[in-house]
């Protein structure tokens, strides 16, 4: 599909970096802009989230595309398309979601379009600065691959949030799931402290194994994942348990995280910035994404979640 | 409704000019921002617009708010929403129809994203940059009211597509009023031509009434229309008399023309670079919207339309 339409899309030097990072960079090299369109059912599910959730939700998953370029995200526009019989004061915690997480990250709204339509449908786009843009395209043999936060986090949070698994109360972690899914804000204090020491970026949102894959493709690298370093939380794992998933698997594939995948030639630290650092594989020549299985490295087939085939 | 929704957000300075315009400006001053949402069914109608129609028409309708700020349109990114039996070669000819637009302004589309849902919606986010931006809010007293085009013939163009109205093979301007209903080509070259001679400017899109009422709340200044001067296509005035409307009224309200409505202290020829100019008014102090009535002036109450309220 996107094939498709970059054959029907010329360039005229308007833009230094177009499609296939997380945000295109114009010509003055420092402007980044993004696009993301979230729609009821599709993305977020009103049956167990409230407006101003898909308010934080929403602003996150837009504003981590800006910090995913290692820009700071400076306005928000939206576009809203709202059912008819909708409440003004749904509206407004919608408003107030986005503007909670804004706030956060020194960003402001610019106003935007409203149409009534059949369901909610969200269209946010992000204007951000970055004094020198991370690229997917970064990483170098020799770099190791690093996560920020838990991966599948934040669909072990949605499964719960939609009644499919029932764990016990006071399990450990539901807390910290559900809220990675409902306000999952972007990891921009490690961005901001790493800076160029981050060789190749991207967010987690398509899942951890297709996240990866794109930084492979994009660098021309090989990466290679080493599975035991995964940050799975024991929520998760509990989670899998009931529903008999692998929780290898899932956490490759769950999307939606929004966590700062990337490429380093240094040695972090554990923790940044009060933000977990997991080294969960490195950089090689060659090509592809692959992951350790005992002694061997196989080359990795889970493609992660595409919202138009689900 | 955007009363409520400007309650909820706040200023950080990034900005010098938030909602109210037809788009907003960054602090640099000359970064321009807008975005705008076209649903099937409410903004087009696939039963007689091709993709390609539909391409062309949201890509004119989001540059010219671009155009409406005096800049020029750069970066148009696009948020597509579309049903998932959508064929692909219709997503091309929707993507050829805004590269088309896109072409003729020296536009480059940069991408976007693309999800599916149950019908065709289309966010488009446009960004530009004004050396002077031209805002709403400069008209003086002493002015003159000028528009581009003719009033309503967008919209007679749409009613005649709809199959409205039966106007006689061969009847002049149908052509012509189709062409702007299906590809209204934002007026570009006029703008530049004037440049700071235009001291405020709108593009009509909610309708002539309403875009004049904008000029004058943000300027404060009273406008007044001068009806026997409005510039109606006899194809509107035909179509007109066959609907029983009051041409006067429909041109009035009818929306989407996307011609440039503004003011100038200059007198201007009746046409630059091949577009039609009509002085259609003037500016005093006071406020309000006023026009002629024979010898008086009275306040004008037609309010144009509202998607929302449709």
């Amino acid at each position: 599909m996107i094939r498709i339409i970059q054959r029907q899309i010329h360039s005229r030097g308007n833009l230094q970096l177009g499609i296939g990072d997380d945000a295109l960079i114009l010509k003055d090299g420092n402007t980044v802009l993004t696009t993301d369109t979230y729609a009821e059912g599709v993305h977020f599910d009103l049956s167990y989230m409230s407006y101003y959730d898909v308010g934080t939700r929403c602003a996150c998953a837009a504003l981590s595309d800006v910090v995913a370029m290692g820009g700071e995200p400076k306005v928000l526009v939206v576009g809203l398309a709202v059912p008819r019989e909708t409440d003004l004061r749904a509206i407004r915690q919608l408003y107030r979601g986005l503007e909670r997480i804004c706030k956060e990250m020194g960003c402001e709204i610019g106003g935007g379009d409203i149409i009534a339509l059949d369901r909610l449908v969200i269209t946010l786009t992000a204007l951000g600065r970055a004094a020198v843009p991370l690229l997917r395209s970064g990483a170098q043999p020799g770099d190791f691959l690093y996560l920020t936060g838990y991966a599948g986090l934040a669909e072990t949070g949605r499964l719960i949030l939609a009644g499919r698994v029932r764990l016990p109360a006071g399990t450990a972690g539901i807390r910290l799931a559900v809220q990675r899914h409902l306000c999952p804000v972007p990891r921009a204090q490690v961005m901001r402290a790493l800076g160029l020491r981050i060789s190749a970026l991207i967010d987690t949102s398509d899942g951890l194994g297709s996240d990866a894959r794109q930084l492979s493709v994009l660098s021309r690298v090989k990466i290679v994942i080493d599975p035991d370093q995964l940050p799975l939380h024991p929520v998760t794992i509990k989670l899998c348990q009931q529903l008999r998933k692998n929780p290898l698997e899932f956490a490759l594939s769950a999307g939606e995280d929004y966590e700062l995948l990337f490429t380093s030639r240094r040695n972090l630290p554990q923790m940044i910035k009060n933000v977990k650092i997991t080294r969960i594989g490195h950089v090689r020549e060659g090509k592809g994404l692959f992951i350790k299985e005992g002694e061997e490295v196989v080359p990795l087939k889970i493609t992660g979640y595409d919202h138009l085939a689900e």
